[in-house]
């Protein structure tokens, strides 16, 4: 049976430079062959070069994972001894007639281990950066894909409104993580989820990227959950800003901004609206509001295996959207030292517009 | 405030060629710097260069995170333009003089991305792998590590001792390893753990790096946990193997194999000894025993901040062991399409021995 996921590799290589393309374990990986490796401390090695069989180097005891698989691939399997590594490759690679061609790598999975056997294994070959080629192939989910990143929405959903109840004064932001976590894996989340809950309170809040810390919530603070599930390798990822009890009414006002930054996010995207349009739609709002300087990131970022893949919502990204990409819409506001709010949804782009994957209520509601 | 840890990385540096280290995301960056960074889509590295003040690469939204910090750190920092990363990566390796030098990187952690960005960045540098003078820095842990990695086996086996009696015949492997990470955040590891459980029964024990299926236990089968948890950074790995209802007296005789296995291995750390002996004594016990061709995998692996880190217990490796050095001693035995045990204890090296952090009892116990 003919893999036709290599098919559509093979395509996206036709009319460029690339003779071959050599991954590491990661999505992309597993998008093509359906193999699931980790990244460890032994090198894991797909070669896929258009028209021959692909090679895959690897430890001999990952070599049952290969059983029954429904299209050719050829393993180049070593032992213990990491002196074995450069021979596998060198076969591999000669194999496939690839000493001093064009290879390509995912820069953001290829790592440097790898790069130097591919390298070495293949003297004189150029090993670059094959960004947009692969990039490309998961760019447009089809139907199967977009029903399991809906089944990850709606787990994810499902927990959340199984957390917020148990939600008191005085648990700390970790507590709560780990209840969200709990409540993701009970509800169906794959224990590998795409990232662990960020769950910040009060001043935390105000930082987009905060981890959770041992400090405890309190009436006042506005509470941001940014959250997530794994559902047959997709992902969901959601954020909602919640009130801890009475909270400063100007915080309630920033709220109301993102919420409406976050409509016209939302509504901005169908095909062949650039990604810029859409951070436009969302920042414009910000800005007429007058916190313009405080949303201080892009509006979204591409999500399917990752929790951040392409598309990215940025203001000078002119990537055209088209149908089947799908993306988050999280803009915020993040006052410094006081509080932050971000409201996030998961989208997919359709024939006449785009759809939300996720609809939790994103008024404000209070906690505690 | 001097950061003792750089002066560590001095030391290790001192009479190699290095001019300097260059760090993206992971456990040695969090070990130097106390900063926890995610591995992005954004490049985030960390380049340390003897006698100077280390520059930090990072996106304008991570600034936060370096507040307060006791050490000089000098931030070059970018917006949400890819476009901009360059100029903040030639700033900062020109500051510290590091065109033409050479700079080391860890070949596991650095991606093509960071590689990229510091070639370009540094002309005419040599960007080449340090393993060993990184993988030096954690190799020996201090009391604090230890005292995390205690916490996080007391956390994995009370973890596991509530998750047992709630195994039944019927349950899937994946629903046995969802309610196992359920108690290991509920006994306080952190979200964020070195692996997921890896829980595999019948002929899936037969295979050491399964993950967990839709397979229902039954009995007869042999069922493999192997799982960890994580405190304050440092991590537990620890696997048992349990007997479903009755089974076959073979797999009872390779249990008591492997247990004598991992007894031996166990016994045979302190230091001085190198780590191929370890490895010898939990192997001679099972060729002893007639199963040598179905132990396929080295005996452990070291552990600490990463689930897999130096030192290696390979029947190759002459690496001799040293107090605060921590591995896994793992032996197992894998009958193919049949079923396979593995016994796995977290062992620190002793001014006399060695200790084993975990005391779980290794005899086979039955659930179900």
């Amino acid at each position: 049976m003919p893999n036709k996921r290599f098919e559509k590799l093979a395509a996206a290589l036709e009319n460029t430079d690339f003779d071959a393309i050599a991954l590491n374990p990661g999505p992309t990986l597993t998008y093509l062959t359906g193999l699931d490796f980790h990244l460890m401390e032994r090198p894991v090695v797909l070669v896929y070069a258009p028209g021959k069989v692909p090679a895959i180097i690897l430890p001999q005891l990952e070599l049952q994972k290969l059983s029954g698989l429904p299209y050719e691939l050829k393993a180049h399997p070593y032992g213990e001894n990491p002196a074995e590594w450069g021979q596998s490759f060198r076969n591999a690679l000669f194999e496939l007639d690839l000493y001093g061609r064009t290879i390509g790598v995912e820069p953001r999975r290829m790592r440097v281990l790898e790069l130097r056997l591919v390298e070495n294994g293949a003297p004189g070959a150029h090993v670059i950066a094959a960004e947009q080629e692969l990039a490309s192939l998961r760019l447009r989910k089809d139907a199967d894909e977009i029903a399991n990143m809906r089944r990850a929405v709606q787990i994810a959903q499902d927990a959340l409104e199984a957390t917020l109840p148990q939600i008191k004064v005085g648990m700390s932001e970790r507590e709560i993580a780990a209840e969200l976590t709990v409540q993701l894996l009970r509800h169906g989340s794959q224990p590998e989820m795409p990232f662990s809950p960020i769950v910040s309170g009060g001043p935390n809040s105000a930082n987009p990227h905060a981890s959770p810390s041992e400090r405890k919530i309190q009436p006042g603070d506005l509470l941001v959950i940014d959250w997530g599930a794994a559902y047959e390798g997709y992902i969901s990822d959601l954020t909602r800003t919640f009130a801890v009890g009475e909270v400063d009414p100007e915080y309630r006002k920033i709220h109301e901004s993102v919420q409406q930054a976050n409509a016209a996010g939302r509504a901005a995207g169908k095909p062949g609206v650039a990604c810029a349009e859409v951070d436009k739609a969302a920042r414009n709002v910000i800005e007429a509001a007058g916190y313009g300087e405080y949303f201080t990131h892009r509006t979204g970022h591409g999500i399917g295996m990752e929790g951040h893949e392409e598309p990215y919502m940025r203001g000078d990204n002119q990537q055209l959207l088209k149908t089947g990409m799908a993306y988050t819409v999280e803009p915020g506001i993040y006052l410094p030292g006081r509080n932050g709010v971000r409201i996030e949804d998961d989208m997919v782009v359709t024939e006449n517009g785009c759809e939300s994957l996720s609809n939790l209520p994103r008024e404000i509601r209070t906690v505690g």
